[in-house]
């Protein structure tokens, strides 16, 4: 029955088609199909190793106001295919160089009732394929409005998904793994609770969404450069397994206002039978622009601890005192009211972590709750809820500055905006004078609660234009942006590299609000870090924490997550007492590197387990993480990246046999190995847990005593 | 029938209130009841020479999410009278010093279920009755959001009103004159099409509303201090006569948000058995704050020629090309497209208002169309419609601001929004400070259209903090506001004088858009220039225009406008070329003054006729202006208002016999008299006609042969 319908929709679908033309990718794997079928409707279908991966799907935008539409009635004008292979060099990441290679077919289409022009451009490297909708200048199109896009992206079976529900809102939920078919019956359990939230459908989820068929294909949907465009959810047939683009509405249900010449984001599938190749694909960045910033000898990654857990535990607040029902910013005389004697933000606080920073070589210190309004800033729709200027009275910013810069530290800005962008907007010039003034580079942005403009999304073109506007702003300032909250990340850290991370998902936090699944940093790198990188703040070392919560995972893989979980910004989260219990481990954060010549995915399946191996940029000293899953694993690895003949030390944080997420976490052993480029390492790892590596030469001194890696 | 009802009303309304308090105006004519009815609703009652001016009416408000409300169930906690007498210097206006002598009651109410605490604030004036709602500090109300205010204002009959739409988007109605009952009835023919619009109700009227009784007390409804906060709208239950307040929702349908300590704004009652006393009340600006700019020398009053009329009337183009279906900035080339040859604001045309100023002693010339964007700006929604920077290839910005500096002329910008106030914000600061970089002292904003964010309309809290944002913003640059399409004034330009003026009715653009009332300019004093000063932009001598469309005025009538419509911007709106036809009549425009010592309102009757005599600053000359209905009056004037035993040169700009607003528009004739305290002036204006005089000391040798006024 399922395999019937399966084949009418491809005899409908495919074998209707008028005119075809075909692209290979570099190497000849994948293979990319456009054509027109009977009605004039473009379709495209995605094979890899002669393996369908998107079946005839269709493209096109139903308009607003508009009978004509662009769904069908089309005709190919004309059609372009080029080559292209590039090396380019970003200002941090993964690699110090990224290869863009890639096919091009661009496909000139005219809507015969209006005559107006659509182009649709497809990229097709050798990990997958990009394409986009184009709207040229043209006369009988100069603005519209889309109601949807109708981009369809077909599966060829009931293929199993890493997913969370769509929501215009929040993408901070916990994966779930299972069949496309069973995404509705899982929804409604799925969707946990948030501060601010808004789940459209029973079958919608977010990209960037992992996908494996049985016969082991690895699939990925996301976007690429989404910029003045609402970003995409996908919404599931799942009679017919056809996911449709759903794009974020605006407070009117609209979707996108458009001014050619326009564009739409990359449409990105990015497809392998070996999941590491997912993780080394280069699709989204090469998807978007080169920088626009053309001196970024600002932009440097940042090791940072900060004033913030302790808030998330419980154990001091944000706000300075309890005796204010409401806040109004220049009438509310904070010297005039009671302090609640557990602000986290004093300077006596700071200056410990300043310290503390400047002991251990972090370069960053971040303060949360240091400017005025956190009594009321949360679930009051408040529209004047900060000023990103006026500290509170136990916060000196003038003499933090300055003790900071005795230390040899910086620090970092922390801007909450409580979703009320016009306020945000309003205030940003001076917002960032005065972190230039007191020397701050780097700001952390959120975007917690329900919008304002009230009716706008998180995730509409309204606010996905406003986060740009953010990072736009800050490049003229030379400031660097960490937006949490903000909308998923697509790439654009390539045009904008002042764009050093984002949280936009999951984060550590929620292992403070009740833990987040064991197996969550197996998946993000597959799913939210196809589009950047994450702060996702790890180092947690108490796993019990303050408030009673739990931290599911064990201290190895918290470490391990500092090379996991790819950023140019790595917080060390927990509070300096904890770091001080376990000094031995504390070592590995201080050691690792930011900022890497070179990535290998070394062992790699979504939801289970995960190793990376990175080469430092300058010091050429490797790292090795391993993230797994909820059940005990002992995985193999191979040393042969190491330069051969050469002996290095490994020094290896791993989880004790008996260590356990949930019951003992804190079982983690350090010891330390010889290896040379023909070891092999096989390392166990508990449920939740991990191991961290450094490997680096050491003089022939410190080798000694060192036993051979067995 | 009606007369029981209204009995039924009073008996349930008054006789049932519980605890009841009175004040007195100064000379003791009016008369303010507060009470309490039998379930704790807060009640007010006014009266003027024991006449019923509004009967009681309840108090309150409905609160979103919220059961207790603010209805119902308060108690008096403690109340507190005052008296208040104090002489103010405004820094423009109808005269040099304002008095503000008012009995203040202050009734302090707590909500028994909720313990809530409400204020309100009542002041008493000679001429009427300011109150509103305060909500201070306290325990049990930090936010709260307002479902609908329960202000009423019970007539006391089926009044005669001068009304226009209630309207969420648009203040461009002509005014219709009928019974209260009657609305209804008229409402559909009232809705006439603008840009923008979003009528809400059979019954909602603007304020401010002009009445009459049939006992002849005049009564206006209005508010003042609008900041923050929703423009109020006043919807009537047409059975029982009473308005009942209705504030202009947001795009989710709430009213407002409100942040303790909160107020809202002054609702105001004029009411006088003389209409002069009326337009002689200052009841607006004295329940407004004194003016927050310390150092005000730089705002100044200022009168100006355009680049504009020719625009309105379709000779010339805002619009540089016709060439493009869509302009998207930084994309399109202006310099790549042909022009259409119609530009209004070339270089060439520009110099040539500037020479035209200079010669006339214009203090400024206003330019629209200037500055790229033009081409799409109307109808398409669209965000970043407009930069406020770049010029137009053919207008050289530089060029002409030295040009004017040269002139001594200063230049007048302009800021058409397009209603998208995201995009107008972000680009305020740059904005302004090409302004100050070129010397422009005010800039004329515009909101023409449907608002972006989309989903707002212009009169909501939303938008009346923008303007404020913009009028505070531009303070700091030392720039004069002159906001079309604006909410309308409500007195804010006490507290920020630079606030120099508002069009926010329907303003003379529309005497080329098919042509208003030709009783238009007697209604407008009484209703939107309660609020403050409109910038008309009258002047117009040649009445059939270049698109075919009819002004509705007399030539006479126009020259009147500079007397009757005060404001401290005027325009001589009319082409130079037309201004040439007439230098005889054009000579009392470059005469007229701007600002005041005094003003008298010696004739007066809504609708019908209206005569004004200023005084003027520093001067000391007399300006007179009549404007007259649709019928032709003759009126007569007393001048004892000039110095007993003078004698004085009267200059008298007046309608010929046979003139009339439609078919001999142009028929005037200037005398000279020599007037004295004695002097009485009958004088004929025709139907849309009016007259305007000078009134001067000169030398003996300039008043030989000049005849006296008989």
């Amino acid at each position: 029955m399922q395999l019937k319908i399966r084949l009418l929709i491809l005899f409908i679908g495919w074998f209707g088609i008028v005119s075809a033309q075909e692209i290979r990718s570099p190497n000849g794997e994948l293979k990319l199909a456009f054509g027109l079928d009977a009605s004039g409707t473009p379709t495209y279908q995605l094979s890899y190793k002669n393996q369908t991966v998107i079946q005839s799907s269709r493209l096109g935008f139903d308009l607003k106001n508009d009978t004509l539409d662009l769904i069908q009635g089309f005709r190919v004008v004309d059609s372009e295919e080029s080559s292209h292979d590039e090396t380019w060099q970003p200002v941090w990441g993964e690699e110090s160089l990224i290869r863009d290679h890639h096919q091009e077919l661009l496909v000139h289409l005219e809507h015969l009732g209006s005559k107006r022009k659509m182009d649709i451009r497809f990229r097709l490297f050798d990990s997958g394929l990009g394409f986009r909708y184009e709207f040229p200048v043209q006369e009988n199109m100069g603005h519209f409005v889309i109601t949807e896009e109708l981009t369809h992206f077909a599966m060829s079976g009931d293929h199993t998904a890493f997913w969370i529900p769509g929501d215009y809102d929040t993408q901070e939920y916990d994966y779930i793994e299972s069949k496309l078919s069973e995404i509705r019956g899982l929804m409604e359990t799925a969707i946990t609770p948030n501060a601010s939230q808004t789940p459209f459908s029973e079958t919608g989820v977010q990209t960037a969404l992992m996908m494996k068929s049985e016969s082991g294909l690895y699939i990925n949907i996301h976007e690429a450069a989404l910029i003045d465009y609402p970003a995409m959810h996908l919404e599931l047939d799942d009679e017919r397994m056809v996911f449709v683009s759903h794009l974020t509405p605006d407070s009117q249900g609209d979707k996108g206002y458009l001014v050619t010449p326009a564009q739409s984001p990359w449409r990105s599938v990015i497809v392998s039978d070996d999941a590491r190749e997912i993780l080394a694909s280069r699709i989204t960045y090469n998807l978007n622009e080169p920088s626009k910033i053309e001196d970024t000898s600002w932009i440097k990654p940042m090791k940072y601890v900060g004033v913030w857990w302790e808030m998330i535990t419980g154990q001091s607040t944000w706000s300075y005192t309890d005796e204010l029902k409401a806040v109004k910013l220049g009438v509310t005389d904070f010297s005039k009211v009671k302090p609640n004697g557990k602000h986290g933000a004093t300077t006596e606080n700071v200056k410990k972590y300043i310290d503390f920073a400047a002991e251990h070589g972090f370069d960053g210190v971040l303060v949360e709750g240091w400017n005025i309004g956190w009594e009321d800033w949360f679930g009051n729709s408040k529209d004047y809820v900060f000023d990103f200027l006026t500290p509170y009275p136990d916060f000196d910013l003038e003499g933090i500055a300055t003790y900071a810069k005795e230390k040899g530290v910086q620090m970092i800005m922390h801007h909450e905006t409580s979703s009320s962008v016009r306020n945000y907007e309003r205030h940003l010039d001076d917002a960032y004078q005065l972190m230039k003034k007191y020397g701050y580079p780097a700001v952390k942005s959120g975007y917690v609660g329900d919008i304002i403009p009230r009716g706008e999304y998180h995730y509409s073109q309204w606010l996905v234009n406003h986060y740009q506007y953010a990072i736009e702003k800050a490049a003229e300032y030379q400031i660097m942006v960490n937006a949490h909250e903000a909308v998923r990340p697509t790439g654009v850290a390539r045009t904008w590299p002042n764009l050093i991370a984002n949280e936009s998902a999951r984060g550590t936090e929620y292992q403070a609000f009740g833990g987040s699944n064991a197996n969550h940093v197996t998946i993000l790198p597959f799913t939210r870090q196809i589009g950047g990188p994450m702060d996702y703040t790890p180092g947690i070392f108490e796993m019990d924490v303050f408030n009673g919560s739990h931290v599911n995972s064990t201290l190895a893989n918290q470490l391990a997550l500092y090379v996991t979980m790819y950023s140019p910004l790595q917080m060390a989260a927990d509070y300096p007492e904890n770091y001080m219990r376990f000094p031995d481990a504390f070592q590995f954060i201080k050691d690792v590197a930011l900022d890497w010549e070179n990535s290998l995915y070394l062992e790699a399946e979504p939801g289970y387990y995960l190793t990376i191996a990175r080469k430092a940029k300058g010091t050429g000293e490797w790292f090795v993480g391993n993230v797994n899953g909820f059940e005990g694993r002992t995985g193999e690895v191979k040393f042969d990246f190491l330069d051969e003949g050469k002996t290095y030390l490994a020094e290896i944080y791993a989880d004790q046999m008996d260590a356990h997420y949930k019951s003992n976490p804190q079982a983690f052993e350090i010891r330390k190995v010889s290896v040379d480029s023909k070891s092999v390492l096989k390392q166990y790892s508990a449920p939740g847990g991990g191991y961290a590596i450094r490997i680096r030469e050491v003089s022939k001194e410190e080798l000694k005593g060192v036993k051979k890696l067995k």
